[in-house]
């Protein structure tokens, strides 16, 4: 089967979009389609071009026999900057607010587009960053861990507040909640974590930070090594932040209760 | 800013595969890429022509004024065919074998790339069924949920068994654990649903399928309708099945305990 030019293109967009980070060498390319090594060279060099033109990403090229070409899914300034405006604006509004000043996400959460974009930006914020596996907590961190891993082509894990047969020998840790000052329980499956792994930690909320320390002991019980902290929003209220370096796309400001109003800003996105 | 075909290609590729299901005009690329209507059609011939032959999918062509184009994500029966042997090979193994015949299926549920072709395959067999969410139960239901939502490029709600204060108000039901009879609670957010939506029920794993019979009769409480029923791994072991319409990729024929041995066959996926 021979394929046209205007064929590979499209054919090869799909293709690397779906294994971002993966060494795709040009010989695969070449059988895939019976075309020459030099044709597929200035396919991928348009491709490149438009990715980069359009927002969509880049093409990192890896010399040599062994080489080939990876998909690195980056978001521009310009694409972070307007849909963190627009999560903002979104997350701003007033019906989200519940007793005790927590506010409703849920529906965001469980949004395929908004979520995509959300896993685009904070995978590119760990681009360049060595990364083996992502880890969150259930239940609403699930959402944001799998759309980051899905720009990073990296396996996440789940760690659970109780143990379940279907996971297998577990390994728990107790911790403190640094809101509520409670003690909760953390379980992740033994084999889901192997010692030396550079682990990056996510979770849809940051108040004092308290579930991030958990997770950041539990990778200890594994020899396991924190690689990065990303949550979607962070908030300003909290009385002492137990955790430091840490990558947020908005930061909830003020809740005022009583007048109904939320104030939302950029995260440490940027700086 | 001009752009040439090749571009447009590789460009509109991405942007449709970003927005299955979703009606995107010709006057819209027409504009972003400041190229006749006449180019646009032809480009999008040549997409629906590539994405057809390589298994990606098709374009849905809506004639008129307010019409379009929309993407579908379709999964050809070769690509069915041989991921669901995969799938298969790698649930087969072992070292899945849980206490009480149990699998630790968990690994599968964290690769983005085996959860996107799980998701792909899902949502074919729904592509031409009208669907406004999906639903699932926390916690190894969500990353499935969210693979066909992509698919699907409609939004998913979680079901939990516990009420959390960041749900907002909630509905709760009781129901009764098909395999262990146990009596337990099921958990959802008041504003996730609405009345009259027609809702995809999706989990991991059914056995007796008392978890998804609890689902249906959360929807009933939301005057919801059951839109269909999908699942990645079906029993065969169970006594009496409480639910006969689904889909399910691969089914458990037999786990030896003793000889450590699963036997794992294709679901009903292609009947």
């Amino acid at each position: 089967m021979k394929f046209r030019r205007s064929e590979r293109l499209i054919d090869m967009t799909h293709y690397l979009l779906e294994r971002p980070k993966e060494l795709v060498s040009l010989t695969f390319f070449s059988e895939r389609y019976g075309s020459a090594k030099s044709s597929i060279s200035e396919d991928l060099a348009i491709i490149k071009e438009t990715f980069e033109k359009q927002g969509i990403g880049t093409l990192q090229t890896v010399p040599g026999a062994a080489g080939g070409v990876k998909y690195i899914s980056k978001a521009s300034t310009k694409e972070a900057k307007e849909f963190i405006g627009e999560l903002c604006e979104l997350i701003a509004s007033a019906d989200r607010l519940l007793p005790g000043g927590y506010l409703y996400l849920t529906d965001l959460l469980g949004t395929p587009q908004i979520m995509n974009k959300v896993g685009k930006l904070l995978a590119s914020a760990f681009a360049d960053t060595d990364i083996d596996v992502i880890m969150t907590v259930a239940t609403k961190g699930i959402p944001i861990a799998h759309a980051i891993s899905e720009h990073l082509n990296v396996p996440f894990v789940i760690v659970r507040g109780d143990s379940k047969v279907t996971e297998g020998s577990t390994v728990s840790i107790n911790y403190v909640s640094g809101s509520t000052k409670r003690i909760q329980t953390m379980v992740l499956s033994k084999r889901s974590l192997n010692e030396g792994a550079k682990v990056l930690i996510v979770d849809d909320f940051m108040k004092a930070g308290g579930t991030i320390t958990g997770m950041m002991n539990l990778l200890e019980e594994f020899k396991a090594f924190v690689a990065g902290i990303a949550v979607l929003v962070e908030s300003e209220d909290a009385q002492e932040r137990l955790v430091d370096d840490y990558v947020s796309l908005v930061k909830l400001m003020d809740v005022d209760m009583k007048e109904k109003r939320i104030k939302v800003v950029e995260g440490n996105y940027f700086t």
